[in-house]
């Protein structure tokens, strides 16, 4: 569908805290050439962006050149669509508003648009994923916190500011939250991240006396992922906390639905990865809490997306977007 | 903008549960014709829309016929735009599901849309009020219940069934929420409709032993009206209540803003008519749970259409996205 005979490529480039990773993917999604360099490693952003297109540039010429490249979309933590720019971003070594579509457009000759990591998800899971086809989706990435990116009518929604679709910040305990990183308290991902199900581990072991595989690790090193393995191992105490996580999310997606009436909620992250123990609990708690018009009608569907290709595939889809270059 | 020379008008009807009113409107979002009749008078719907036409044809007639229309638009508690159907309409006579679009449509051969009474609000004030020109917006109706309809991208929000945007039943307190007619527990709209005003002031007036001049009115008739005209007197408690009241919409209003991040938030309805009595404390509210990227982005801003005239003036606008009948 987006196959492009004289621009058959894309790139995609994931901006991560740790790492950045990047891509040629052609109009299946399939990656045919990757790379990464360590994010932390440069202060100065002019030096990682020059670092960054020394690694991708020899993947693109032996694909034929920048010719054959439709676009380069990026994906990156609180990136702005409209402007191109990261602002503020707290997990990267650079401050203040950067200009980082223009420096890569600049450098590469390569039209180049950016947004945040939750919303390349969203439109890498409409163009390769589970959303195929799809006008109406929330996805929901549920990693270090929760992110989300919301399709209406076939579009991506960025707000009249470009900053749309926070839903990992809406307060879903009003009375006694959880303080979040924002300085708020209450809010989704202080519950419903992979660092919220290991806050919920400590308040559990802590509150109950049960014996639990749980209780072998110490208390600060719990992951989600070891919750995950007590779970299948039948810990109750773990289930427990699936259980616990589940209700929470099914609660705010039942409101979330209220909104925009979406064909599917697709959840993304090594949480959604937890299959049943916490799909379950999440429909149970959507069915209880939704509005009678909306009921059984919302798909729960997990990513379709490999997780090590995600970031870098979602962000390329934005490339599939954009148009030549004056 | 909308004006169209061959075809200048369109019709708007409104459907409450009291009265149809029905209207001709020019481009400029003038009522030039407009009457009413009552809709509990025709238990049968075939009866109650040929009154309808009935009544509507003389004034079409008197402007120029049927070729001058370019478009109906109905607004209907659970209308669904894809269908225009109603259904199950609670405050309705006729149950089920009931095609009144393609009714009205095959009687008078004039295209007709048809949403609910809260999307039509919003594309009344896109098209003639305090939206004009905005892309992104959300309309907030503070009557009987808590209306809502939706505007991203500068596309009415339908969502992939045509039931989109009922943010009066996302869900505002989770542990001893008031009971809401939806069967659930905690909406919105239990708290900031005109009937969630009087709820407040019922239960501030048993739960508080301080004069107050509402103590003069029997409790069970207490309106938000008369809360009103109370806190113009100086009353302390009538104050409270809207306080109270903004906060809990002010909130609310602060996740919206986290779903679309809007250019304003517009409430409509007899509530927002209480001025500052009840924007300061939502607008208070809103600061105090915002996240902070949002700060002092969105308007909070009233409905300019005359309440007389909103709503249909409101279904009118859909008429004029109308394509002619084939």
């Amino acid at each position: 569908m987006n196959s492009n005979m004289e621009k058959p490529y894309v790139v995609g480039i994931d901006i991560g805290g740790t790492n950045t990773v990047f891509g040629v993917v052609d109009a299946r999604g399939t990656i045919i050439a990757s790379g990464s360099i360590k994010t932390g490693a440069y202060p100065d952003v002019n030096e990682y962006v020059d670092a960054v297109c020394k690694n991708l540039l020899p993947l693109i010429v032996a694909n034929g050149g920048s010719d054959k490249i439709k676009g380069i979309g990026i994906g990156a933590p609180n990136g702005n669509y409209y402007s191109g720019t990261i602002e503020f971003a707290p997990n990267l070594p650079w401050k203040g508003i950067i200009s980082l579509a223009a420096m890569f457009e600049e450098r590469l000759g390569i039209p180049t648009a950016l947004t945040n990591d939750a919303n390349a998800a969203a439109i890498g899971e409409m163009t390769y994923g589970a959303a195929r086809g799809m006008k109406d989706f929330i996805m929901i990435t549920l990693g270090t916190g929760v992110g989300s990116g919301i399709v209406i009518n076939g579009q991506m929604v960025y707000g009249h500011d470009g900053f749309a679709g926070e839903l990992g910040h809406t307060i879903i305990r009003r009375e006694n939250g959880r303080q979040c990183g924002c300085g708020r308290k209450g809010c989704l991902e202080t519950y419903c991240s992979a660092t919220g199900v290991t806050r919920t581990a400590r308040e559990f072991l802590a509150a109950r006396t049960e014996p639990s595989l749980l209780r072998a690790i110490p208390a600060e090193n719990i992951t989600s992922k070891d919750v995950y393995d007590a779970a299948v191992k039948g810990d109750k105490l773990a289930k427990d906390i699936f259980d616990y996580t589940g209700q929470i999310l099914g609660e705010a997606i039942a409101d979330f639905i209220a909104f925009s009436s979406p064909e599917a909620i697709i959840l993304f992250g090594g949480l959604a990865k937890s299959g049943d123990y916490i799909f379950k609990p999440i429909q149970k708690a959507i069915d209880e809490n939704i509005l009678t018009i909306y009921k059984g009608k919302t798909k729960l569907l997990m990513s379709e997306l490999k997780d090590s290709d995600a970031a870098v595939l979602g962000a390329s889809a934005l490339g599939w977007e954009l148009k030549d270059l004056k």
